[in-house]
């Protein structure tokens, strides 16, 4: 029998079916809340990042990308990659999964799945960000794109900003149908439209999210009124962005990590010497956000290293003590360090 | 209770535990020949490979790096990390895990501990390399540097290049004694020597693999007769090499992948501008080894993703039908991938 590894060898690990247990154990609404308090957090602390665009993989089908930042305390990465031809195949379009490692040492502490965990930190991300551009008071919001993500935005934009009803369009009045049923049951007005048109009549808050990979023009010019907020999340990668350029030329824009938001982002569409304005900024105080209620604010949300890791370290801190995680024999952890080979050695028999 | 996920959700994980098991199963010194094998095949297909250099978070005592590479149908990185001050704490300088993922899904397929797999195909590699660049019928190998990976290059040379003499050195001389011990049984005439000096007397080959952090002279010029072929594996970072200048002036130096090498090999004590040759071209033939008996050859070898890639593809070959593996429930799986939230409903109670 191979002798049992000490405690060192060990990896936390969080499965689907943990992160599910643990979804339901908090209450997703509090969970999203706990999010974005989180990422809040460290966007606060943006300098003491190591910041990297991710790292890509690109194919004639779609992308695999690693996106890895550290603190100087811990250091968290993200595997995700995004296939939008998976879905016809009955296959998720992005899977991802997530690592923290103690930088002292380099170990390893925590592995977990990350198709859930991004699908909550994007919505907690989004509605932190709203909560911060957003015209005061706004309870009504459009979504249109109503695939994985859009119910997780709009139970994170009741929870955080307080948004009562939600217009719910997409091209396929499956998807829809499907969203609307999913939202039954969390207190929310859910209302079911047939156009973008109808899906933002009296929303103070647009948010898009739809999958093509290709220029598509969700929304144009003139269905853009004063004073809205807009959410636009489906622009994430080269030749995939929602919104007509004139949108963009109205708006005022904020963004996570402009080095990756130019690449991947809307402001794709723009000259390079557009101004932006980073949301830690904001977060901060350095920079005001809303100015006035005639204001268009975007947020240009591609996702960004730093918001995966704030969520890795809060499961890490909600697993404990709980039943929602195992431990992996991830590591070698010989006697002796230099033993790697006596190990081998001894585990024989 | 949760539904069951469906086979897709699961990817084959393999552990310590498990791989110790697949070595003993295969005989190591088959799984070394295999993996030299497996290496060297994917080095002819060097150009295939989408390449760039190891994205690493480098802190005060250490650094954390990913290491991904593709060939177009599969995907797959390495977790490393190295700290030297580790072993002063009862833990491993360097630990690591692999992932391999099909490209056109992206989607994970194998998840694999990574601290033997390296040592195994560092050895692979380095035995591999000499097969192409040291003095033919070469019988005796110096290691200097009796650390926890001295004992798979001692088992490789022998199994791939027939080295029957090994002369163990290291400044610790309870590492030599570890060395010596574990190789008992393997066949191998296992020298153990008082200095550097003591442990080239006779050596063919001479293999450095010393861990400190810092410029360190190994070997020192007048130590290196002609003829001699040098596998280089401490030298592995900036800042951290093992010998003199001057013994590489007098070399053929042979790399994996220069725009790495130059950053963390040897070769960072070199103008830019100094020759080198890639392995792989040797590999295929386009480029002469070793020319004649008097040749001082040195594989300045630091590690490179492909290495790492083809050991990962051989382990999830060597698993089918073993028990060396489980399945970890890592990816959310949808009956409708659209519908993670409704996933996440049916999954409550």
């Amino acid at each position: 029998m191979p002798p049992i590894p000490s405690e060192l060898a060990f990896v936390s690990f969080v499965s689907v079916e943990h992160m599910m247990g643990l979804v339901h154990h908090l209450g997703i609404e509090r969970m999203l809340c706990d999010l974005a308090d989180e990422i809040e957090a460290d966007f606060k602390r943006w300098d003491l990042f190591d910041k990297t665009p991710r790292v890509a993989s690109h194919s004639d089908v779609g992308v695999i990308e690693l996106m890895p930042t550290s603190d100087g305390e811990m250091y968290g990465f993200k595997y995700v990659n995004g296939h939008p031809k998976n879905t016809k195949e009955g296959l998720q379009t992005v899977t991802a999964f997530g690592l923290l490692a103690d930088v002292d040492s380099g170990y390893p502490k925590l592995l977990s799945e990350m198709t859930l965990l991004t699908a909550l930190r994007t919505a907690a991300t989004s509605a932190m960000a709203a909560r911060h551009l957003a015209p005061k008071g706004a309870t009504t919001m459009a979504m249109i794109g109503n695939g994985a993500q859009s119910e997780f935005q709009c139970l994170a934009f009741k929870a955080i900003c307080g948004i009562q009803t939600v217009r719910l369009y997409d091209i396929d009045p499956n998807a829809t149908k499907k969203a609307a049923t999913n939202l039954k049951g969390y207190g929310l007005n859910v209302v079911s439209c047939r156009s973008s048109e109808e899906a933002i009549e009296g929303a103070q808050i647009i948010t898009t999210c739809t999958a093509d990979k290709q220029n598509a023009t969700i929304l144009t010019d003139n269905m853009i009124g004063s004073g809205v907020h807009i959410n636009a999340i489906g622009g994430d990668c080269p030749g995939k962005t929602e919104l007509h350029r004139d949108i963009l030329l109205r708006s005022d824009i904020f963004v996570e990590y402009p080095e990756q938001t130019w690449i991947e982002g809307e402001i794709q569409q723009l000259e390079k010497t557009h101004p932006t304005t980073e949301l830690w900024k904001v977060i901060t105080g350095q920079v005001q956000g809303r100015k006035d209620a005639k204001q268009i604010t975007l947020f240009d949300s591609v996702g960004f290293a730093i918001e995966d890791f704030s969520a890795l370290r809060y499961v890490h801190k909600a697993i404990q003590g709980t039943r929602f995680f195992t431990q992996l024999d991830l590591l070698a952890d010989p006697d002796d360090p230099r033993d790697l080979f006596g190990m081998l050695g001894r585990s024989e028999g």
